[in-house]
């Protein structure tokens, strides 16, 4: 049988997972709507973006009516704790999405540059690393969540060659300025997206072993009254 | 006669201030760096970064082991919850001004463009906002916390003005885009200064009255268990 504190964080799991498919189809929404210049779909991200943040909010309420009411200890603890600091980034993946669509809204109707090869693959790879790190976080799988962090480099990689081929273009010809500047801006937005879900890959390391691979401080969690169980909901 | 309860909130509470005295020294630092472009400050905050990064870890550990060992309630548990939010704030403001450095070493060397008048406004509304948002929450002064949400409007419209002044720029002469586009990403650095300083500001609301107005929601508190109460560490 299920105790109490087994339902509210299985409770708990659970609203995190629909927050994090809505804010996965956002940025799926906002991807696709920036790929085919979809001024309609936009405007459905634009107006999407309400209940990603209600869930923030509700999501906290939850987690502070778990730790008041329920006392949880080692790592339910941890998911807790993880939990709230997951939200912040969920909805800031969201606000990003709504970025992207207000960005690309500002791109249609100015003539199109030359194609960049390197966008669809940035905004690949950096969606491929948001779901990755929220799978992650619901198998409490390690592996993925260190796999994530590891491919941020290589979208800073792209990031910085989409840059230098921004700058080009407005350097030889000024009228291009206009929507290499969106362009750079969508751009810093998608690489964005990948920062986030490292935020969240690293947070999935910290909650499954207390362990902490923040700020490239891979650590042994510090002995203290509150040792790792077995048990939580991941 | 303190309870031990009082003495780790207080210890978690100054533990913030010095994490937030540190971020607010190393904005100023980055922002004057800026303005009389000095390279040799600029490394100077980009060395400063470490230290942040670790309180941040320190101060998530000194909240799990208080929730674990102490469970506080009511407003000490909202106290808690908002500085594990708040550790997150602190550290990307860190990183801002790290980023505002790494942008002004780019930008030493490159021919000066006309002087924007607008960026050393919106740079310091923008610290008067950090440092306005942790007055806040160091005094739990919510009315502060308001007055800084109110002022975040101010910052994004010079924001739109300078990128808009930029953008003729890098129009009339392809000449200045290196030097316009340093510009405008330091300009939005320092604008998500601000965006920070309001998510700051939003906890201090939300922890010392359990009411939330983050996105713009203005809510009574939700009829639960879990009751304000007097005391707690602001």
């Amino acid at each position: 049988m299920e105790t109490h504190l087994q339902q509210q964080l299985e409770g708990l799991r659970s609203a995190l997972l629909s927050m994090a498919a809505l804010v996965e189809e956002q940025i799926a929404r906002a991807v696709t709507a920036f790929m085919e210049r979809d001024v309609d779909l936009c405007d459905q991200v634009i107006a999407g973006d309400g209940p990603i943040d209600a869930m923030e909010l509700e999501i906290d309420e939850q987690c502070i009516r778990l730790l008041a009411l329920q006392h949880p200890i080692a790592r339910d603890l941890r998911f807790v704790a993880a939990s709230m600091k997951i939200t912040i980034d969920l909805e800031r993946l969201g606000d990003i999405a709504v970025n992207i669509s207000k960005k690309t809204k500002q791109l249609t109707g100015l003539p199109n540059l030359k194609p960049l090869v390197d966008l669809p693959r940035m905004a690949d790879l950096s969606q491929s690393m948001v779901k990755d790190s929220l799978n992650a976080f619901v198998r409490g799988d390690e592996q993925l969540a260190m796999d994530v962090c590891d491919r941020d480099e290589e979208v800073n990689q792209l990031q910085d060659q989409i840059f230098e081929e921004l700058l080009a273009f407005m350097k030889e010809d000024s009228g291009s300025v206009p929507q290499a500047m969106q362009l750079i801006f969508i751009s810093r937005h998608i690489e964005r997206l990948a920062d986030h879900a490292t935020n969240i890959a690293e947070g999935v390391v910290y909650f499954s072993q207390g362990r902490v691979i923040k700020h490239h401080a891979v650590e042994d969690p510090t002995p203290s009254p509150i040792r790792p169980e077995s048990g939580g909901p991941a």
